[in-house]
């Protein structure tokens, strides 16, 4: 594929600084945690639900079964192929759009004049509201096959018409959650960049961004990721920008007097050497950072960081970019790179584009009233009927050992085991609104916690195994 | 991956109508052609942009240089590993998302409260209108390595601030169609489904549905798809429904009395020629479809049938789902199958979620007024600068021989060659909506007019040279 003309990423050299530049250059700043952005005001999320969740309701309604209680779990029965382990995202935004899930005025006249379901379907969802509980893993937390990340209790009606929305949400995020902690271990420590969104729906872009930032990333160029999440957002300038001017050295005189002698300047739009050396004599030894978007990064990335040191600039960062992904991060790991910005495989879950979680009916009431595990036959779809819980099994040095689960009554935590499982949606309130910085701080602490294997980017196992505990 | 629990398609025979089933489990109907569904009301798309985009923006508004006329173009360097040919979508998104490209209070405030630029931007962003033109390749043409698919003039400043939006739509919509026309071929007149709203982003899901659409599918699960671009809808039931009830008896009866006997039942989820039988047994003749959902489709589908017609069930269909690609969608022709359900391969891209299109400045006013070419120099990314026309050389067959792309006047037409670019804005107006419905027959025709080698699933080279033509 061909590469972006990626924004010019200005990162600090702490992971828990946010990236600043100049005042005028500057990354923004995160919100206080606990604050939450308004997202797509009150847009309706109703009718982002595949057709038959409805026809379905519509037959479970007739036949008065739809208010059977069920309990539906989202989860992966396998990570992508290769993968140590996988990150939960997705969460958050999950809890925010079932807040507008919601079958207003356009949504209901859609289904009447389309029949898509008959009268007395549409007047049940007029009314729709949620009522039921929701729990899961917390955003950030590592997840590996068969882990219940995210289980819906509430009649069959109030739960079967979330599926399409839960999986929509939860695949997407954690597919780019995964990717993007594989990259920043790569990186190990150096400061990562998200600056995927042309390659990506402008949607997904940001909801990456919201992703990549919980599995590490240090900012992003997504500006409403900025807005609408308090991600912190960078950039400087692109080829465009050098080409706009008559000359080299009037595009970066323009920048630098705009922008600051601590911008980022894009040495590659002609000759990397002569564009270095303009740099230097422009903004003197208080130049930010050069940016590297094409070629050999790690030959150019030695000869830059020789040409800057050489004249005395050694405190002008090297970034590169340019279709990175873990395995040229890692690459370049023996190279002088201050800072990686990463785009295409970022925003396309670095070859696995999803996370392939499902959401199934493992349990519902019976005639009775009985609450029973069940669980379609099909040859190559067996999945295990019933009400899961999960911890993280560790041994006495806290190194993770196994995911362990099990249907019924949770066993009391001894100590070494971690619970996983936290309430989410009780009694339809959404009770943990999943804050985003608390979930990059919980990823980092969930992988340190995993085996050494779990930082290998070569194709294996899952780095623990799951195993399933009898009642 | 895993497979998911997909909806059941009920496609007719004919690619040409719409799906339906029965009255009450039917597909929606299309709205009339030229009519445009509202989408996300009044949300500004401003801030869907990279971060650089502004600061480029802050620095040439500084220097002067920003009100130069410009020409960005938007191209793809290459195809996708291995493929034949491409297909243009997203672009009646983009005139949509242009038409909401509008900085507001929220988009202002926070560009001064992070500071991403000075003040002297932020008014000039607050009345930020497009003026200028663009012009292009209408929605479902096929495209080829450095085909000009959108065009651009404008000023610096109102061009710039595009890049990513332009990139994003493009990008995603256009590698979602260039999947779905290998599939659609492959499946050489039997009716594709699209249901992968699950395994991407809630929003991408919509557009890919619409893409999808353009491309040959013919219906999408996808409900807002719909409501917003009256894509048809389609879907009866999923394995939790037949899960739902105490027994699959009851489960079919149910579906049958509430949808009809036109229904597709899912039979699946437990033993498949137990199931079938009993679908003959409550909807008889009468009877839809049945859904296949795993196990080895093509063995599965021949046994269905015979099982269907020796009981006189010679009109009920055969749809079969389960992680379809095109490659399995060819294998399956030699099967006595009614139609296909595509999921994560079709949102996913079929191996490539994004066709890398850059929006590269390819012509600049100097500083005597005159449009000149411009192009950067970098090793691997070269570019031809000047403001492009494209047509595509046909023989006296009608049938394509090259793409060809020159700089300057486009020649007059001679009958076999057929011009490209088509004007969507005039001075900010945006004068031709792109009508999905319209697409989709250009489409037909344009895949139609390509050298029969298009049609080969196999890797090989774009199946016509792309020429420069010199002034």
């Amino acid at each position: 594929m061909s590469t972006p003309a990626a924004p010019t990423a200005t990162p600090t050299n702490s992971p828990t600084e946010s990236p600043t530049d100049s005042p005028t250059d500057s990354a923004t700043d995160s919100p206080a945690p606990g604050t939450r952005a308004s997202s797509h005001g009150s847009a309706s999320t109703a009718l982002l639900t595949d057709h038959y969740e409805l026809t379905m309701l519509q037959a479970a309604l007739a036949s008065g079964e739809a208010h059977r209680r069920c309990v539906f779990e989202t989860f992966a029965r396998r990570l992508p192929d290769g993968r140590r382990y996988g990150v939960v995202a997705g969460t958050g935004r999950f809890l925010e759009a079932l807040e507008r899930f919601r079958f207003g005025e356009d949504q209901l006249r859609f289904l009447a004049d389309h029949r898509v379901v008959d009268r007395a379907t549409i007047d049940w969802l007029a009314d729709y509201r949620f009522t039921g509980t929701v729990s899961g893993y917390a955003e950030g937390e590592c997840y590996f096959p068969q882990s219940p990340v995210l289980v819906v209790e509430s009649t069959f009606a109030e739960g079967v018409v979330l599926e399409t929305l839960v999986l929509s949400i939860i695949n997407h995020d954690t597919a780019i959650a995964s990717a993007a902690s594989r990259m920043t271990t790569a990186a190990g420590g150096r400061p990562c960049i998200e600056m995927g969104s042309r390659r990506t729906h402008e949607e997904a872009a940001v909801a990456a961004a919201r992703a990549a930032y919980i599995a590490g990333f240090d900012a992003t160029s997504n500006l409403e990721a900025g807005r609408r999440y308090g991600v912190p957002t960078t950039g400087t300038s692109a080829h465009a920008f050098t080409l706009l001017y008559d000359s080299e050295r009037q595009a970066f005189t323009a920048q630098v007097d705009s922008l600051g002698k601590g911008t980022t300047l894009l040495v590659d739009t002609y000759d990397v050497k002569t564009a270095v050396d303009l740099a230097i004599e422009i903004a003197g030894p208080e130049l930010g950072a050069v940016r590297l978007d094409s070629g050999d990064l790690l030959i150019q990335a030695r000869e830059v960081r020789a040409q800057l040191d050489a004249a005395g600039n050694t405190e002008t960062r090297v970034i590169v970019t340019s279709d990175l992904d873990e395995y040229a991060i890692a690459a370049l790991a023996a190279g002088p790179v201050s800072g990686y910005g990463v785009g295409t495989a970022l925003v396309t879950g670095s070859g696995a584009p999803t996370a392939s979680m499902v959401y199934k009916l493992v349990a519902r009431e019976d005639s009775s009233g009985t609450l029973q595990g069940v669980a379609k036959k099909s040859k190559d779809k067996t999945s295990v009927g019933g009400r899961k819980w999960a911890l993280r099994r560790r041994n006495g040095q806290g190194v993770a050992q196994a995911e362990v689960i099990g249907v019924g009554e949770a066993p009391l935590d001894d100590g070494d085991d971690r619970p996983l499982m936290i309430d989410l949606v009780r009694d339809g309130q959404v009770v943990d609104h999943q804050d985003i910085h608390e979930a990059r701080a919980r990823h980092a602490a969930s992988r340190a916690e995993l085996p050494r294997a779990a930082a290998q980017l070569s194709r294996g196992e899952p780095v623990i195994p799951t195993l399933y505990e009898e009642d």
